[in-house]
Order: C-alpha cells, then sequence, then structure tokens
C-alpha cells in the first residue's frame, strides 16, 4: 500500500497537523516511459514550509490535493523508462509517499556503493550544494575570513561552517543549547559555537568576534540577522539562504532593523536558490565526497522511522530538535 | 564677523534647534600653512542628520562643541599655504559658518569659469559622485535595465535617474507630490514618476513597472524600500545610498520586511559610501561635466540665502520642500 500526505489546506502559523490528508491507496501502476518508485528516504527542510504558502516565490507552491513536495531517494520497483531499471537508486522530487510514479525528468541515479542513501539527500544532495555554492560562490570566503553561520547545527549551516573551516576562515557558529554549541567545537571543528537561546549572546558574539565578521551565512532570519549585521566588518558578505525563524510568522515578516549596516559597510547582503546551480551540481558533488573521504568533511543525520511520523517530524525543523539533516525513513 | 553653528546636544527626533550653539565672534586668523576660506555656499545634506548621531558609522560623528560637519565652497581670503592662493577657489569640508580655517588637507581647488559654484557641491561633488559610482559601480546598469529610484526629485536621486537614462534604462522615480513627479518626467526625462503620498502608491508601481525591476536605487528606506523589494527581478540590484524616511526616527528603524525577495529572487541588496571611490572623482567629474554640457544632463539645485536660515532650511530635507541640490547661500 502507498500512504500518501495530500496538503489540504494552507497553514497559518505553525502548520497544524489537519493541514494534512493523509491517504492510503494501492501502489500505482504505471505507464510506457514511467518509473515505479519505491521510497527508502524522504528529506525534510525548511523550504517545505514555503512551498505550502500561496504565492509566487522561486518555485511553485504546491497545489492545494496534491502530494506534498520533497525530495526523495528510493529503488526502481518497476520500469518502462529507457534510462531507469528495476534496482536502480534514485533521487528526485517524489514527494511524502512510499511510493511516486514518474517519467524520469528531474530524477536521477546514485551509487550506493559509494556513499549511504542519506547522504545523498543530505550533504551530497540539494543541502550539501546549497551549503557548498553558498558559502563558496556567494560568501566569496577566503582564508583568513572570520565567517559567522547561523543554524550552524543544521543540515545546510553544518557543512557550509566545515567548509570554511577547511578553506581556512574562522568559524563561529550559531546554534541552540550547549550540546549543539559543544557538538560543533569538538566534532565538527568549528573555533567557536554561541547558544542563541542564552541570556549572553549578545555578549558573547562580541567576544567571539572582536574584530567583526566578514561573512555571514544566515538560515534563521529575525533577531539574529539584526545582531549579526552589527558585526560586519567592511565589504561584509551577508548570504541570505533562508529565515527559518520566520517562516511560520504569523505577522509581517521581521525585517532586518539593522540593514545600514550594509551601507556603513559597504557590505552586500544576497539572496541564493540552489536551483540556480544545477550545472556544477556535479563538480561541487565530487568535490565534497572528496572531502568527507579525507575526514575534512563530516555528514550528519537525524533520521526517523516511519511515513506516519512525518508531520510531528517535519515539525522539528523548528523546534531544533534533531542535528544535521532530517530525513523520514519510511522503507 | 564669523557666525559658526555648533553641535550643543544630540538630537532625538526631528533637531530642534535648540541643539545649535550659534557663535558669532572675528574672523580667524591663519598660522604657517593655513588658509582662510570665505564660505559662498555650505551643502546641506541627510547625511549631516547621521553625522549628529553618536556611535560608529563610516566616518566620525560630529563631537560635541564642533562646528556642525558641512561641505562648503569658498574663496580664499588669506593664504599661508604653498599650493592656495589669494583669490582660488576652493571646496572642502569647511562646516557651517562663514569662515573656515584649514591646513588645506581634504580641499581642492574649482575653476569658476568652468561651472557655477554650486554644480561643484551638487552634479560634480559628493552628490553627484554618490549617484554617478551608486548607479553605475553598484547597480551594474545596462541598457534595457528597468530601474527604480527613491528621493528621485533629490539631489543624488534626480543625478542618479538622468544618468541611468542616458545609459539606456527605463527609469521610474518615486517622489513626494505631483509637481516634482511632472518635473521629473517633463524636464528630466524620467519614464514614469510616482507620488509616495498618493493612496495609489502600490498600484501605481504595479503598472509603472508590470515586469518588475533590475535595480532598484534608494535614498528613502522604510515603507518604500519594503514597496520596492516586491517588486525585484532575478539578479536585481538594490542599491542603499540613504534612508531618509528612518533618520529622525524615534524607535528603532524599520527594517525591509520584504527582503526575502533577496532569496527568491537571488538578489543583491549593497550599501555604498562615495568616500571608497575617492581616486576616481576626477574621472567621474569630467564625464558629467561632459554630459552637462552636451544637455543629457540636468543640474539642479534649491538655494536658500543667509547663515541664520541653515536650522530652517536643513529641515526642508526631510519635509521635502526643495528640489535637487538643496544650499545654503553665506555671501
Amino acid at each position: 500500500m502507498n500512504t500518501i500526505y495530500i496538503l489540504k489546506k494552507r497553514p497559518f502559523g505553525i502548520p497544524e497537523a489537519d493541514i494534512w490528508k493523509r491517504q492510503t491507496e494501492a501502489v500505482p501502476q504505471i505507464s510506457d516511459g514511467e518509473v515505479l518508485v519505491k521510497h527508502h528516504y524522504i528529506s525534510l527542510d525548511p523550504a517545505i514550509r514555503g512551498w505550502m504558502n500561496e504565492g509566487k516565490s522561486y518555485i511553485e507552491p504546491v497545489n492545494l490535493g496534491d502530494v506534498m513536495r520533497a525530495g526523495t531517494i528510493g529503488i526502481v520497483e518497476a520500469s518502462k523508462h529507457a534510462h531507469f531499471k528495476v534496482g536502480d537508486y534514485i533521487t528526485g522530487w517524489g514527494g511524502v509517499q512510499n511510493y511516486a510514479v514518474t517519467n524520469g525528468k528531474g530524477w536521477h541515479k546514485i551509487d550506493p556503493s559509494l556513499a549511504p542513501l542519506p547522504m545523498y539527500l543530505g550533504v551530497l544532495g540539494m543541502t550539501g550544494m546549497t551549503a557548498y555554492f553558498g558559502i563558496l560562490e556567494v560568501g566569496k570566503i577566503s582564508a583568513g575570513d572570520v565567517v559567522l553561520i547561523s543554524g550552524a547545527a543544521g543540515a545546510v549551516g553544518s557543512v557550509a561552517g566545515q567548509i570554511a573551516k577547511l578553506k581556512g576562515c574562522t568559524v563561529i557558529g550559531i546554534a541552540g543549547g550547549p550540546d549543539k554549541c559543544r557538538h560543533l567545537i569538538e566534532n565538527l571543528g568549528f573555533d567557536a559555537a554561541l547558544d542563541y537561546k542564552s541570556d549572553t549572546i549578545v555578549n558573547d558574539l562580541k567576544q567571539a568576534c572582536p574584530k567583526g565578521i566578514d561573512v555571514f551565512f544566515d538560515n534563521v532570519g529575525g533577531e539574529i540577522l539584526d545582531l549579526a549585521l552589527t558585526k560586519l566588518r567592511r565589504h561584509a558578505r551577508v548570504i541570505i539562504c533562508g529565515a527559518i525563524s520566520q517562516y511560520n510568522s504569523k505577522t509581517r515578516i521581521k525585517g532586518p532593523s539593522n540593514y545600514l549596516s550594509l551601507l556603513v559597510n559597504r557590505a552586500t547582503m544576497q539572496g541564493m536558490v540552489v536551483f540556480d546551480y544545477a550545472d556544477r551540481y556535479q563538480e561541487a558533488a565530487i568535490t565534497m565526497a572528496g572531502w568527507i573521504q579525507s575526514g575534512q568533511l563530516k555528514s550528519e543525520e537525524t533520521i526517523v522511522d516511519g511515513i506516519d511520523n512525518f508531520h510531528d517530524t517535519f515539525l522539528r525543523l523548528f523546534t531544533g530538535d534533531k542535528q544535521g539533516k532530517l530525513l523520514l525513513k519510511v522503507i
């Protein structure tokens, strides 16, 4: 049987479970040119929250009545497609369901002997690509830069920070709680890690970067973005990758009050969408696979079992109750 | 006699007249290496409001007890300086006073036979330099771009818009009131001009740029910045030149709630300070003088007579009761 999560209504604020229609149906049949994929993992990302909203964004919103969009990885169970064979592992936009039928567009094969499956949704997937192109192409880091990363224990932030470290930067992470902070320093090699939940965050940041920052990689927005803006050095680059603190806001998004720091410091704030770098994904994946092999880059996943846990697990993106990449295992 | 405006206390909100100590004293004497300048014009710029505030910015604040900083132009009345002779016209940071004594640092000669004196503080001075490097270097305009300019009837905005026009862009100005808007179109060649005081501004902007904007040159901040952010096209550039709507704010500055438009549109918001281009001022001045001669660029000034009108005239920057460059004539 195929369990499917369909977007029934658009959330307002933190998504409630009643926005989903959970549907169970027979495993679908395929037609000529199609493939049946049995999902192993579903990627849970903050971006999903954005796709639930109506209106223009960098990608079409999910229509009401459609399967919720999500990146997935699975095995081909049936194929009437020239390129994909039964037994192939493939990854694409399969959605929140156990089985997907696709004409193959936007899907590609992966080799499970080279890396564990979850890694293809994490550091070797969209997540890793976002970190890689964000920190290197938008952040334009070079050795000696002081790099601040929010959401630093998250999927993208943890990779971006590690890349900045191996490029010779001083890297400061902001994360939620002492455990994550300790982890960033002890296991991922960050130079400093600050707990945004701490009352002393303002002073902690001041002490961690007495001369300010050259790059801020922002996944969080809100007060953290505003705080970081007070630390910009001249010609600093602010990478707007996400704003998870704002995605469930019921009021107008909090804009950065300190944006005039961009003027004072001749700094740049630039948004990014990873899809723009699609023609270079392979280059990035090969590079990062090399760093993983050499032990310079650690891949981290929080894996939760069972498609029925989709809703509660998804909310962990917003409570921060996870580390690294969040995945749903559905096999 | 020399009338001097000294910053006595820091303003909170709209500056009141009591922040100044108006002082009259004998015309100062000069020592070896110094020059006595008799001011003809004092440049009144929104930036002055920023220099009144305490705290780090792109330039040191004016200290309490000091003459208020301002760009000036005047004639050398006495000189014990090798480079500047009596009768030379020179421009520099003379401050709000009738006479300045300087060692010549930061001052340079201008030729009053080539252009009227006010123009050297306007389109051929900091104002023009800001417009030139902002729109060309930060905005990176090219023919066909749709360029939106706030504070478009102001000193910087009116020049930036005209430069964009002569580079082949479609230029939309935002200004206060129907007279200024008509002027932008009829006299300065803007393609469209929108009155931010109008109830229909949101819709007016929509109609003026149905396909959005490639460049936004912002002198205003606040709600206008937020509105402009909703119109960004992919890879748009937002130039943060100023934020006059926020300079007198008694509360926290209004940050741009729609800043995530930078992400959606892979756009860039970049601050600028004209001083960074000092080594290219001459290039810009020569270029712009050429445009003025060919009639492609119009220089506009609002000139108010008398140093005693300094305070009230300065406030006209914030009410918008002026057009183009605002100058105080003090001769």
